[in-house]
């Protein structure tokens, strides 16, 4: 059984108690199991404020970052990539608080657009420390996904051949990747095939149109995607990701371009996401009776 | 407000006052607000009967037909045209009595594979009767709409544009097309610019997908199609179509090649297109937000 | 290297000596590699001729037929399976000796809009017909392919799935696949999938835009089969088919529903066509590139 | 009729006299009409050995960029926007010396990842500059259009629908609109609707794919686009734009964020792109007869 979630900043910019009950409300009222939350910042994430607002629910939890410049462990420069890596190790610790499996997001980089292209020696810290953080994740039981994001959010990889390829050199496992069909539309050949060429790689996966507005209203082919879900029978976590100017975290929206206002409504957008998911999953079943 | 619904074949291959009955008691369940009555035989209609299972409800009610062998009036044979004429009188009249306000379907001839090319004097005697019946309909209260079929259901025309020259020889502003977009799918360049010719003669829609099974489960460009009909403000009713080996009404299903299971339980089926339509309606509205 | 080709009737309705040899060289000016031949009645086709006309050439053939009514395969009548086996071994011996490698299309029953689903005492006497003309195919060196028609040409199969099927329990691994876009895009569920599950079941590909004119005016999603082709490895013949009221073959014509004038100028179209053709196949090519 | 080009940066990313002449006999040689430059810095551009190269041949040229950083006319520094508008005067007197008539891109502000929105101050001095620029351009006989590009390149607008608000605070008619699909298929609705609300205010239009590869090798809805293009009957440039690390100009390639090797080969891509535009076009214009 497929988990459906959403990401926080469909509901509130701000994380804090008021902020997560609201959106752990909303979240379960537009239909959802899962709510993803951005711990860009794991050390300032108030992980008591957390427990209480989602102890005793069903709700479960996820959380995604991109590393910040002074994290960035794709450099060539020891105090970062050092930084980089206690904050990824962090924020193990406060998903395993919160009693979460999925770590995913650009956790191999800081989120921006590079000015030049990648290089060597970053490129192998990164895969450095990810092989460590991938040993004290499945200490702690969490998966962890790179999220395969598109040229103006990363120069390391920025597609699933590209991943795999990054991955490949590390040859860890235990290491998921994490797609994404907003990036997917602008890198890959088709929603597709890749899906197909991740295979049971494939641990994570956002939903997101090509505007990251409301489903249906941009031009991701949400059918051929869907259609490779099934064929691969994958089985984890499915969240919806929209960001408005209407719900604003200063960092995150500004690191993403959100410049225009899709939607005013979180509500209204909530749940026909998660009805268009859930509608999408049940129509890729019925084509096993053909 | 548009109106949406769906093809009793849905429900029930029999329409007697049980079957009505089931059909409107399940249609409703499933979210629509109007049903679609297979009239292939109006005389055969049991209308007092409809009358009890429709009366005081929202339901809203409209039917559809194909002329069958001996009232086609697509043919030069006056005995068969003057039976056709009368069929769709017979038909205006039923729904005159079930406060219905549309007739569609394939009015102008016979649903059948023909083993010829259309015939000029055929085509004369078909837009004749229809202007006849157009004088009748718009006394009753009744719009008229022409459905544009496939290849192997007419040789008249298979295209809006094709439909739009035959009402234009006639001239007649008050008979509206009838789309339906798994005839689309294969007669027409693709699914928006037909609707933008069409458009404010466009008078009623059938949502099929490309087999005649659960919407998102084929090859139908569902997006563009609901894109276009919110351009033109198209607010008409829209109807959900499926046909399975699962519900078989003799005749209606060998005409139209109905071999294939696609589905077993219409509850699940309806309530799907039902959701997926208004889904796909509420996506396009919100463009206007962009 | 994959072999491009046409299907005879975009050049002629005749196919005597006079209409071959037009057909051949038009065929080869617009860049095709192949000329399919339309071989629905193989008595009264001229080999001799034929050989004249494609000898010394680098023209390769091919043939595709669908049964006649008196020799349908599909039936439980002993003297209309008889004369099916005979025609089908007839046409073998046609393609031999024309030095073709492939016999495709309708050849495990009637094309036409059946008035009632399938039976199985046909069913199983067209699977044993195909057994023993397959045995003759494998000594004169030809490749069977089954084409998969839609519900108007065929109640047998409509679906790679239904011929996959089919093929299972006849468990004869020398038959292969025949698929054809045009017929995919109004029965499979998407135009990737398909292809996938036929795999190296794949023998024959029509390329027919969905109102089977120009390639790139209709619905097909071509891109997703073309990718599909890629991904799989195929390397057999891809083969061109359109009709248009401008060239008929009468019995074909009508068998087809070809009501519309999609095109007047077949050595534009053919040239248009190859050129989609060897255009989508370098795209899909250079995605390994990525 | 329309006209084809492509964008120099696909043979060269030098365009000094050597650059220059290469980049025109290929393009010339993969079958384009008109050869676009960026003119990122038309104070060192050599128009002396532009005219020398370019004279007595039948190739048009066309010229597009984006402002740098220090002649951003968005920005509400006067220097910046002084410096912008002299830069704008001066790219139009290259075009006028080499008797090209147009000039696109991104006119109205740098082209970069802004890290915050836009001003209102900005704006209006964006737009105070582009109707003196329009001036001097109608005095010169040339066209401007300002493209419409993705949340990454600018955060004046990112639409069609936004350019035109843009363009309705000015009411400058002779300033129009320049698209390109690669941004469309990231920031609007569909590839058509957009075409038909820019209608006749459409100028210049860029062709490329979704990663910037080959074209038929992503996720762009170029069928779409060109049905949309033909209804509207667009008869300017259309132009074929492509980024790989194969080809590099170091500032540009940068901005655009091109870390991927999508092709080696220019003159393939070239040809390959202009058939692809060509065979398009055709193909949609066929639809007339249907």
């Amino acid at each position: 059984m497929v988990t459906i979630g959403c990401h926080g900043l469909v509901w509130t910019g701000a994380f804090d108690e008021a902020g997560l009950a609201a959106a752990a409300e909303r979240n379960r009222r537009a239909g959802f199991d899962l709510l993803e939350i951005p711990l860009l910042d794991p050390y300032a994430f108030d992980v008591a404020a957390a427990r209480r607002v989602l102890a005793g629910g069903s709700l479960e939890v996820a959380a995604s970052l991109g590393l910040p410049e002074h994290a960035d462990i794709s450099t060539a420069e020891p105090d970062k990539v050092r930084a980089g890596e206690e904050l990824l190790i962090k924020a193990l610790e406060v998903l395993s608080d919160l009693d979460s499996q999925h770590l995913c997001g650009v956790l191999y980089g800081m989120l921006k657009k590079y000015p030049e292209p990648a290089i060597a020696a970053g490129r192998a810290s990164s895969l450095e420390v990810l092989g460590r953080v991938a040993d004290r994740a499945d200490a702690l039981g969490i998966t962890l996904s790179l999220e395969v994001v598109n040229r103006y959010e990363s120069n390391l990889f920025n597609t699933v051949a590209g991943a795999l390829a990054f991955l490949d050199e590390l040859g860890d496992p235990r290491i998921n990747l994490h797609v994404d069909t907003y990036h997917m539309n602008i890198e890959e050949s088709d929603l597709f095939s890749p899906v197909l060429s991740a295979g049971d790689r494939l641990g994570y996966v956002h939903i997101g149109e090509s505007h990251r507005g409301y489903l249906g209203s941009g031009t991701v082919d949400f059918d051929a995607f869907f259609r490779a879900l099934d064929l691969i029978g994958y089985d984890g976590p499915i969240i919806f990701e929209s960001f408005s100017t209407a719900v604003v975290d200063e960092t995150l929206s500004r690191s993403l371009a959100v410049w225009r206002n899709l939607w005013n409504d979180s509500d209204d957008l909530g749940a026909h996401a998660c009805t268009f998911i859930r509608n999408k999953i049940r129509a890729k079943e019925t084509i096993r009776l053909h």
